[in-house]
């Protein structure tokens, strides 16, 4: 959709004069400028808004900690959640109204807060910096990400033994350069695509330990001097421990690439899947039909049954390898610590998930519902 | 912005029993499963709704063709161009409403034409398949693509020429390993750039020319064996001629991924000119000075002069080779002639060209403003 | 050098009737063709000869399987084993002779067992095919690879620990976006990296528990009907285990891709160290003194302290980088099993290690001879 | 083959006390070394040897401009012509040695001239800097690599032109998502190959005028105070004319990178014909047969006619693709002018180039000696 329909749709909150107090020296200056093509190309909360839910988490987290050890008192406290819960509410509500003008959604919730609860909103920041909040989110947005696409590569699994179940027990021909090699059972077939998938989930384990950890504490890049803990924060967050080197903690994205990287391969994985499925659907080796819902005919010959669905999963395979390359390359020769190229680390990962969770949502229903064509089969070998 | 909220702001039309006709097939097929799954993963309005105009324009010069060659009337052909240009004014006044269930904006566009006009609007698709409409409507696309390309890219050059004028005269020294090797002229500098972004260019004509010639009546696959007049719609649209092979007509995609690394080298000489102006706005160089608007501070550091575009303009270089990977990657192994790999391009062609567009839309003034700081140099190499 | 000359060094074994057998079907093909071209263009033995220490282990391995399970006399096995190893004492010498002829390192060592010890070699290939045989001697020359590679970093981990030591207590400015951020000391820094190279070495460790299984007993495609022991072999290489499905086990390259993204990182994360001590080693900068060895001047500078082998670390990056996208693509859209596509990964994955390998052999070195500057330094802040 | 055998057949020229002079600056410190690994690490002789002739060429034309000029006398010029030439020579008969101490191709054909013609050897080097040199040499090497690969892709089209002569009457499917769509001429299907393979002609055609152009005389960085003349060498070695800034010239590395661009799309078109002809001689297809000489059996079923060589064809694309990838990250955020990263452009383009360049020597004699199977091609269609 074109994107001015959807910013039309967003009105900015009332401006406080409070609300301006932790951005003010650079929104000023961005202010000065009254250049919207600025605000534009700085601006990540189009994509970043994505990150909401665990931005509160983290600042609820980080809230509790303050209070624990003493930096602002249980009423701050009380506010804070109070502020930052409504403002959760509002956003599964999709009620929340995301202003351009806070530039990502660190500052939308912020001004958001300190605009509901007031002065108890201004100390959130306390002891932290956007550097070390951001790495924070993004590492808690990894890991319900790999939640996600694990428990997604888990039901295409069960769809292929399903599917090995019912139809696994005929013969068809096992293929080496796409020539016949060896007759073999189709359930051994659909097996190996089962141990491709645990290999991703196996990536997918190692990834979340090495994402898992908590930053937060790392400030802008040099630490904090006040008394913070950092281990409470990661334990409240369900996280396996803390980060090291703060300088490390504010550059390293390591895990968005390995991410990146563990997605990539599913995406291979599934191009192989559909690359072999489409070859079976064809007219010449017609082994499998796909059911009706996943294949569309066209305008001039409504009775094909094109595998468009396969198709697609096989194309996006390339968006995906693509946000990979996208990522390695942001981060060449990037020197210490936090560079801004870094927000663009987001965009391409969000991207790349959303190709893969859609097609591995397609895939499991795509592989319950087919069906071996036996008889064919049986036919295509007595000619060979 | 969250997709969801946009999609609210669509309503699907009424629904006209003629309506449905050039779908039916496959539309039916897909409404029997009543999968939205299935339907947003298929669907590509969300993206290809950018074609629109150029759709028209392309539906336009093959109605007036049509006629000329006797297969549409005179009546026909009126109503046809009253509807589309009805259609084309809606969409530039951001009133037109994209119908997702609409699935491309080829449906969009010809399901609002049969709406308003009726049975003429049906005959519009005489002589036409998907396939040559999508490919000829990526070419217009593209070649207004790189118009628009180069002329940010002269007002790029004229910006560099311009501070040459201003600053061109100060000695500084040339880097060669980042090391000190001899000095020279800003200015001599500063027209490096300028060279670097001809060459650009120069790559952008040559793909303009392999870019801009028609497809249209290459058909779903084996052309058409009506009496199509292909050299009246290319001339109409102002192309260079027209293509000489359907299959390859259809499969071709070719003018895309050379457009993409087009794109590619000018993120990649943006980046280059990034670093070296980040490493000038460093306080150890501190060679050039960029204007306020262009620079931020930070929440805990206000004073701090972050050169945040320049780093942002360097950062999304990856993201645009990441288009390129992902088009060359998708094309590999692709069989002849059409398959639904390809619906992807335009995503990463346009995320490509967004990218580049807005670096080179905030490098312009972001060079016009910049000022050397020539004491500041000339107390550097007193230093060394 | 011209392959030309090394190729002249390299005479024919004096063929034997016998030895033509496991291959003479498709070798005499070739044969037939009398076409040098093709020979060239499908043999690979020009770089999996490095191959050869681990196919005579696995070879070693299957042998004593062969023997165990009676498939095979002890005296065969002796003559083997007898064979093999002499065969690997003249690799290990560099008097073993390459065949080109031999196409691949498998066929040349089986037809130099055969011609040195006759019909007991001939029986090796017995229960084994060329595509269980590579796959195995892939992930035993990977496992090599890794714990080199792991070796490496470990010797660059504590060189940055000596450095910082060293100078570690000198206070120097932490940067953001390249701008003066927080005063740190030096070794705060230094230990940054000591943490990047940490988590190439944990990603290391996850793909070596992946890579080293054995897939031997895959056969061809389909599995083998002998009396094998899996376990055995696999026991006897100080494998994990056996892989659990022949049609996967043929076609899997994932722990190469695996190790290549290992590999990306690693040479990300020196190309990020490579580019903050090329920014030091300025006289802008003047932070750190890079020894002399690691330094060069030029023909017509020769005062110049040029940063070479830095700039060449940061540079070979993208060559690592090509390299995983080179074995992305290949397996894009790959049917099961075997293709001979995937003759080329060990180019690639050769060339990505060979790379690697040298700048982490070159990196510890130039760490541990750094000095700090800390005059410089100094004096650089009060300017400020 | 193992460097270490090819490194053995090199002899080190007598090193005379005259021939350090030019390098001795830094040939000295990597002597004080004593550090073979830095040596290797640095050496690019390995690769650019292949320089060689290009090199030579291009001296030529500087010592003919310098005794123009008056820099050298004619007796100057007509000893560094005779020894140059002898060079040239002994590099064509095999017989020049080159000496990896030598660093590069440049270092090592200067150190021979000087060690044979002596003093005036030295003065080749006046006006002259290695950073024009190799910028020139290598646009030479793309030249003449360019108008080879212009030359194959004719010799492929005409092949294609062949076989539709011979067989291209027949009647086949047309495949959309691979499923059959209507009937055409397999010559129509051939010619599309055709029209590919002609846009990588065009394409190459306009990189070629883009790289043909002089950067002699640029100097190191800042071009030369001496009398040179400039066009003139450009004249004499049949270049388009000379570069516009010298800054540009001496770090501009475009012409590759559009070159190995240029290779990509070949390798992508190779891999759409390769995939198309693999599914063509499945035995479910069986619509052509590939001449003996391409195919190979196995050694298990020698009976199989795998078609290895287009499965070589479309494995290799990936390789291309990641030269291209590697030449882009290298570039991506260089600083002006010259940095050491850009010593492996010439590594990635020649791998690409032998890559590009061995698949279409094997495609063309393929695709003449293909045949098809028209009787195989009815029965299929009869059965769907």
């Amino acid at each position: 959709m074109p994107k001015s329909k959807s910013r039309k749709s967003v009105k900015a909150p009332a401006r406080s004069a409070a609300y301006a107090t932790p951005a003010k020296a650079w929104q000023a200056r961005i202010g000065d400028a009254v250049d919207p093509l600025a605000e534009k190309f700085v601006e990540s909360l189009s994509f970043d808004y994505r990150l909401a839910e665990h931005d509160i988490r983290g600042s609820l987290a980080h809230a509790e900690m303050l209070c624990t050890t003493g930096m602002i008192s249980a009423a701050d406290l009380a506010a804070i959640g109070k502020g930052l819960n409504s403002i959760l509410d509002d956003i599964r509500a999709g009620t929340f109204e995301f202003d351009v003008k806070q530039e990502d959604i660190h500052m939308a919730v912020e001004a958001a807060l300190i605009q509901r609860v007031g002065d108890p909103g201004r100390k959130l920041h306390t002891a932290r910096s956007r550097n070390d909040q951001v790495a924070l989110d993004i590492r808690l947005w990894c890991v319900a990400a790999i939640d996600r696409v694990d428990q997604l590569l888990t039901e295409l699994q069960q769809a292929f033994v399903t599917l090995a179940r019912q139809d696994g027990g005929n013969v068809m021909p096992a293929y080496t350069h796409l020539q016949r090699a060896q007759p073999i059972l189709f359930g051994h077939e659909l097996l190996a695509y089962v141990e491709m998938f645990q290999r991703d989930r196996d990536r997918l384990a190692d990834c979340r330990d090495r994402t898992n950890i908590s930053p937060l504490g790392s400030g802008a890049v040099g630490g904090s001097t006040l008394p913070i803990d950092r281990q409470q924060v990661a334990r409240q967050l369900g996280m396996n421990g803390i980060t090291a080197n703060s300088l490390d903690s504010i550059s390293d994205r390591d895990f968005v690439v390995e991410f990146a990287f563990a997605l990539s391969m599913i995406a291979m994985h599934l191009s192989r899947w559909a690359e072999q499925w489409i070859l079976y659907s064809s007219t010449e080796f017609d082994f499998i039909r796909i059911a009706d819902q996943f294949t569309t005919g066209s305008s001039m010959m409504p009775q094909k049954r094109n595998p468009d669905m396969l198709e697609l999963i096989r194309g996006r395979t390339g968006g995906v390898y693509g946000q990979l390359v996208a990522l390695l390359t942001m981060l060449k020769g990037q020197p210490l610590a936090y560079n801004r190229d870094m927000q663009e680390d987001k965009r391409w990962l969000f991207a790349g998930f959303d190709s893969v969770e859609l097609s591995l949502q397609i895939a499991a229903p795509m592989v319950k519902s087919a069906t071996l064509k036996p008889q064919s089969i049986a036919r295509r070998i007595d000619e060979g």
